[in-house]
């Protein structure tokens, strides 16, 4: 099943996008239960509320991120792919590439939950702040059920499902902080979506990840090229970390991200970002001034 | 004012500590407005409620953490003492020494909400996950109004109070993921408390922090000594992130923790850690093996 988390109205709702992807059937819920996206379905278990049999056209919804405000911070991989591993290790802005390109251990990093937007929420770039802001693309994991000391065995039990996200990152901000939750956790550096998947949707040996940058392609890779794959992401992130039901494991970026060209390039007010995972969807975001983007003047 | 978190008869409270240390009044709170300990008071700013005539001997209380689970990752800072910057960067866990002992930013991080624990709790050590536990006492500012831009000048009016936290860490697992999520979010791994304290009641410049294991003086440091200042920290922070009510910074540790000695001192289980900050109290743990802490088996 596909969710799709919106506000219709101004009102918060959570629904199933039909085969064709152009409408919802809305699930039986509370406006308190709706807002909180995905969450709901993931806490209700095998006891998921019903659908009602209303039909919304896509087009009439805003949508929301799946999750809109996830529990804590986003659990992120660094460094998960070969190339991307390579190209960051090459462009400077890698504190740990004495280590080498190639991690021996998943490197995991967290963004802030209050960071998460939505499918065609505008990307602030802040020139104040950053002018180095960049794109990766990213397949993201959704727990359902949590626990301590999952074995890898075991860990795809523990899926809810999966989403999109766009792990966007100052450069400068996160070589110049040597950690990079700063760099990763600017206001608006999480467009998630458009919509969750539940984890029978996808068949992950053939789920590739895409991201265009202005209609170009800039990053093209199989899901199944992951150096740590989810299994192991689990297994590591759990042994001394309880995991729960919502937490969102961002796995990794493949390469072509701005800093792996030369020049650099970064995103700028006016281009458009789009990330395709096959199963999930497209999330496709608007790039803006903070300004702008804070006027909601950006479609 | 000093503010305990507690639980009585398994009902949660919050109250306010008396001048001699000795007893508590409780405020006149819901159990779910206790529940949230000190965030309760953070969201009702100058609303503040008020006391019930009740006295409960401290004696009589199990202490919580004043912020039992923030609503977020806690946002740390690495590297933040001089003399504790160059102890790290000679042992062999910074993954980024190569860059300099000391930074010219400040490096922050952060640790999972749920791994917060109260004054007493133990400090649970499982070998199968770690082997080179150390200890790391904090000061931590708990943030009362929240924002974007804040600067330094004005960054004090934003800081509600304080409390101490005890930043425990793995360091194998800090060393071995290059990113310290992982090495400093293990389960049990935040210790906080005994009582947070309003702002006003810390003059910063006259302010000790000191750690002890069994007994033994570990660190000390005046927090006047912080390489990057509390405003300095929450300008920085909040350049382009928004920071929200009741987000917790621990502003970083003084020289003299485990990995500092040769061969290091790590955690043991039957040690005792106590972190002490004038003005605030002493945050004492036991450490445990991760069995005997499940089992509560600890006093």
């Amino acid at each position: 099943m596909k969710i799709a988390a919106y506000h219709l109205d101004g009102k918060p709702g959570l629904g199933s996008l039909s085969a064709d992807g152009n409408s919802l059937s809305p699930f039986d819920l509370s406006g308190s239960a709706a807002e909180r996206g995905v969450l709901t379905l993931v806490d209700a278990g095998a006891g998921r509320p019903g659908l009602t049999s209303e039909k919304l056209p896509l087009s009439a919804v805003k949508l929301r991120a799946p999750v809109p405000r996830p529990r804590r911070n986003i659990f992120c991989v660094g460094k998960n792919y070969y190339e991307h591993a390579h190209e960051f290790a090459s462009s400077g802005f890698d504190s740990g590439a004495a280590s080498g390109a190639v991690p021996d251990a998943p490197i995991i990093f967290s963004k802030v939950p209050d960071c998460v937007s939505a499918a065609g929420d505008p990307i602030p770039v802040d020139p104040r702040v950053s002018d180095a802001i960049d794109y990766e693309a990213e397949l993201a994991v959704i727990i359902g059920r949590g626990g301590r000391g999952i074995a890898k065995a075991r860990a795809m039990e523990h899926v809810w499902g999966y989403t999109i996200v766009n792990d966007i990152t100052a450069r400068d901000l996160q070589g110049r902080h040597k950690q990079w939750l700063i760099g990763k956790s600017q206001d608006g550096f999480c467009p998630m979506g458009p919509v969750a998947v539940t984890a029978d949707e996808l068949d992950l040996s053939k789920t590739w990840v895409r991201c265009h940058v202005n209609g170009e392609l800039r990053q093209e890779a199989p899901v199944s090229a992951l150096i740590f794959d989810i299994p192991t992401l689990i297994e590591t992130l759990s042994a001394g970390i309880t995991l729960y039901p919502g937490d969102i494991i961002a796995t990794g970026t493949p390469a072509g991200v701005g800093i792996g060209f030369e020049p650099p390039r970064y995103l700028r007010a006016g281009d458009r970002v789009s990330v395709d995972i096959d199963g999930i969807g497209r999330l496709e975001n608007p790039v803006a001034t903070y300004q702008e983007a804070l006027r909601g003047a950006v479609a």
